[in-house]
């Protein structure tokens, strides 16, 4: 399968590419991401450093053709925020024309988007689930919410054969600036693995939607070969994501890493508050239905996140 | 009030300006359009004649100040897909820019953006309502979908006061080449007022969406001092139109013009009679909540169809 992985060099698009390498080695990897550093250096993966806003890089990606893109590529919310026309030209203009030259080939190839919650927006009803309208606050969100319309719109058109995946949040990822506002539920990871003391800015009873990057993955490489209807709601998903109090995943990333809790002290920030920790139940139907998993339980996300980022860690309990 | 018009050379918009220059001598109202020609000429109107995509002309429509713009102006479905890249200026970064300019003034002022019920798609469920998920297939329909989405986003941001209104086959729209696949709604008026024979492009089993042009305009101004809640569902509504037989319609326009009805032959063409023939019931329980209307019956729409192509015109009946 020839496959195109766009921010192949991000937290994500490193891990998926890795593990598309290992799965098969026929798997034939086109890897795009702003610098070359960042992606995988394996034999099946072929590293194209440029800008997305580029047409000419897109178009040397699908020289040899495309059998399936996975669009990665984004500017997160906090740095979409602050850059709203580069967040635009990124997550709006090169998407669209990635999937143009998708379309173009006549083949209708696999498009797999990684769009993300915050296109359902924050102030959430009592349940989430696939009928919960797309009321995004955040550019950010907006951009995804427009992109699964246009994609969507495309695969009735029969050009390509799109689905949406909307991400919760992912970790954990790598310490230092993100762009992500809910950059904390990684940075609790590593504060604890370092015995740091470390200030939640939510409060200990926020609720958050999360995956460990090893469930994100497995996801992304589910999606690349599922038969899919053309039915609407299928072609966006929210994906399942766990349900997950911060003052229990605080406390079990203490047990596992035999810290003390108390590392972790809350000073909750409004609107960070508001728009990361008060999310509700999660009916994931849709994409249950389709295959798609979370990590279980609290327990297996703490042990796979803790493995991720230290390979050679054996747990605690 | 000082309101804002784009389009308002168009068919809708010389109604819509017209029709608010007579109701408060107060009104100011900047008429855009590509040409001034359309604009009409009275005493409250200022014409400005350009390009919507020059952002020099958008710029100078806001110079003293703006309380409501109401966004006509559009590429429609069957140019649209004509031409792409243009459609996508028009339709979207157009509008885009005139909601920012909008924004800009600090004052949130009400926008009123002309959508269309072809966002909703072609492949309708048995019942329409307002949980009808949108599935556009044309070009034009996803980008009023996306543009739905954008200002509802800009609304809960707070920078706006936006409401879109999907609109129905407004009729009779003048003869001519207007860019619009369901242009044989209008046409078939026009050749039973003149005792002219016309073949429709579907069946006399076709149903559609109707509405009168001065049913079309009650809705803008009715739109204008809404006051609105900025609940999703609320920032987007399928405006009441009659569902419509094509066959009844043609045998009430023969009725009220004294033609014999058999001027008008059917020779349905497939794509035509999928994309605008086959509107089930339309529930627009969310639009007529706040009071948004249509035209009560069948015999009143050919009436007030007749009456704005006709001044002079006395019913028949």
């Amino acid at each position: 399968m020839r496959i195109i992985v766009t921010g192949a060099g991000g937290f994500v698009g490193r891990a998926l590419v890795s593990r598309l390498a290992d799965l098969n080695s026929e798997h034939r990897i086109v890897a795009i991401d702003n610098a070359a550093e960042g992606i995988p250096s394996l034999p099946n993966v072929i590293a194209i450093a440029g800008d997305l806003r580029d047409v000419g890089i897109l178009k040397e990606a699908f020289v040899d053709g495309c059998d399936a893109v996975v669009h990665l590529a984004t500017m997160p919310g906090g740095a979409a925020e602050q850059n709203p026309d580069t967040a635009w030209q990124v997550n709006v203009e090169a998407t669209m024309m990635l999937a143009e030259i998708a379309a173009s080939g006549g083949a209708s190839p696999r498009f797999v988007f990684a769009s993300s919650i915050a296109a359902l927006g924050k102030n959430l009803p009592s349940i989430v689930d696939d009928n919960t309208a797309l009321a995004p606050s955040m550019l950010y969100g907006a951009h995804k919410a427009m992109m699964e319309q246009w994609l969507a719109t495309l695969t009735r058109r029969g050009v390509l054969d799109a689905i949406s995946l909307r991400l919760s949040g992912v970790v954990a990822r790598p310490k230092g600036p993100s762009g992500m506002k809910s950059a904390f539920m990684s940075d609790v990871f590593h504060a604890l693995i370092n015995g740091e003391r470390f200030v939640m800015p939510v409060s200990q009873h926020a609720t958050c939607w999360l995956s460990s990057l090893d469930s994100a993955v497995s996801n992304f490489v589910h999606a690349l070969p599922l038969e899919l209807e053309c039915a609407p709601p299928v072609r966006a998903v929210t994906l399942p994501a766990l349900h997950v109090t911060i003052g229990n995943l605080v406390a079990e990333i203490a047990t596992q890493t035999g810290q003390p809790k108390e590392l972790i002290s809350y000073a909750p920030e409004a609107e960070l508050d508001a728009s990361f920790g008060r999310y509700p139940p999660l009916h994931a139907d849709a994409a249950r239905a389709l295959q798609f998993g979370d990590d279980l339980s609290l327990t297996t996300l703490v042990r796979r996140t803790l493995s991720s980022i230290m390979p050679a860690w054996t747990p605690q309990l």
